[in-house]
């Protein structure tokens, strides 16, 4: 969705071709024309683990990738925006749900797509939320009852697992980790003790 | 340096308009003829805070902006790369310095210029550095000899002071913020108790 071909250049309309400019060390779409690089670099998804009473919301995707697949609300950072407002607009859109008391709480890098996730914790403001346009359905989860084997994405499955050895310890400490592509196989086994 | 006009398409080189994407809320750059739409999304800029024994590393920078300015080695994280590896891949390239013991230190938004630097704390391997390409100079400093009125960003500067608070409590914690344009003014200033 965000991946196309660079074939032209989007300054002045004409052709691109790789070249490594003077004191880069990589290969660039630059412009045989007006010399523009088109550098390409990896994008922020920012989102909420919500939690309400001894539940976390999850949304039913309504589109691709992992259509029908429940994951955290999240989503493409914004321009001019703040990761924490990328969240809780992201957690609006999916979930038409209002947050309060956001805290950093995971950032993962995923290398082989060119992601880092920026998820933050937090609090339902109200029992207020129903399906945004992305979203299928929109439910608050026991932990007894999270559809382990029904997760959209290998990092929203890591965050869940680390939030509830938290909650198991009493304490909440940022996590940082790195998601394989290999990760994926594992997507759809329940998680040891779990 | 990353920033030019999108006019044509990068797809199939036709011109762009301004529209709102069925199932949007933003004007994004979409094709007239392919309907590729452009996403401009915040860039993540990694970086290092380099310890060696009481002292941290900073370098003068050589490339505008702000050339002849001190700074932590940073830069735009790159497709492929973790955080991680993006930070020391920066700290080789600005200072021909290897480093060990590295951890997510700093997470700061800058909203105005949607960036979002995300710097890890680091340690020196050996007493071994020199500028590279973008750096004029690359030293070692002691906290009494830190340039403050000669920074080069406002986000690198709320870093520093935040490193000798937390070397003064003796522990070093995650620290998030964000950066407005306003701050920019304070830049030429020492911090108050520095």
């Amino acid at each position: 969705m965000h991946k196309f071909d660079i074939n032209y250049c989007n300054n002045c309309g004409n052709e691109i071709r790789q070249e490594i400019p003077e004191g880069d060390q990589k290969l660039r779409d630059v412009c045989t024309q007006c010399g523009a690089i088109h550098y390409q670099n990896p994008k922020i998804i920012t989102g909420c683990l919500v939690e309400h009473n001894d539940k976390i919301l999850l949304c039913k995707r309504s589109i691709e990738p992992q259509s029908g697949k429940w994951t955290l609300p999240a989503g493409f950072m914004e321009n001019s925006e703040t990761t924490m407002q990328g969240a809780a607009r992201e957690t609006m859109e999916e979930a038409n749900a209002s947050i309060t008391n956001i805290n950093l709480y995971a950032v993962y890098d995923i290398p082989h797509i060119s992601q880092v996730y920026m998820m933050y914790r937090a609090q339902l403001k109200s029992e207020e939320f129903s399906p945004g346009i992305e979203s299928l359905e929109v439910a608050l989860f026991e932990r007894k009852n999270i559809p382990w084997e029904l997760l959209a994405f290998s990092v929203i499955k890591e965050i869940l697992i680390k939030y509830y050895e938290d909650l198991d310890k009493g304490s909440f400490s940022l996590h940082t980790g790195i998601i394989t592509a290999e990760m994926k196989q594992h997507l759809s086994k329940r998680p040891d003790g779990f």
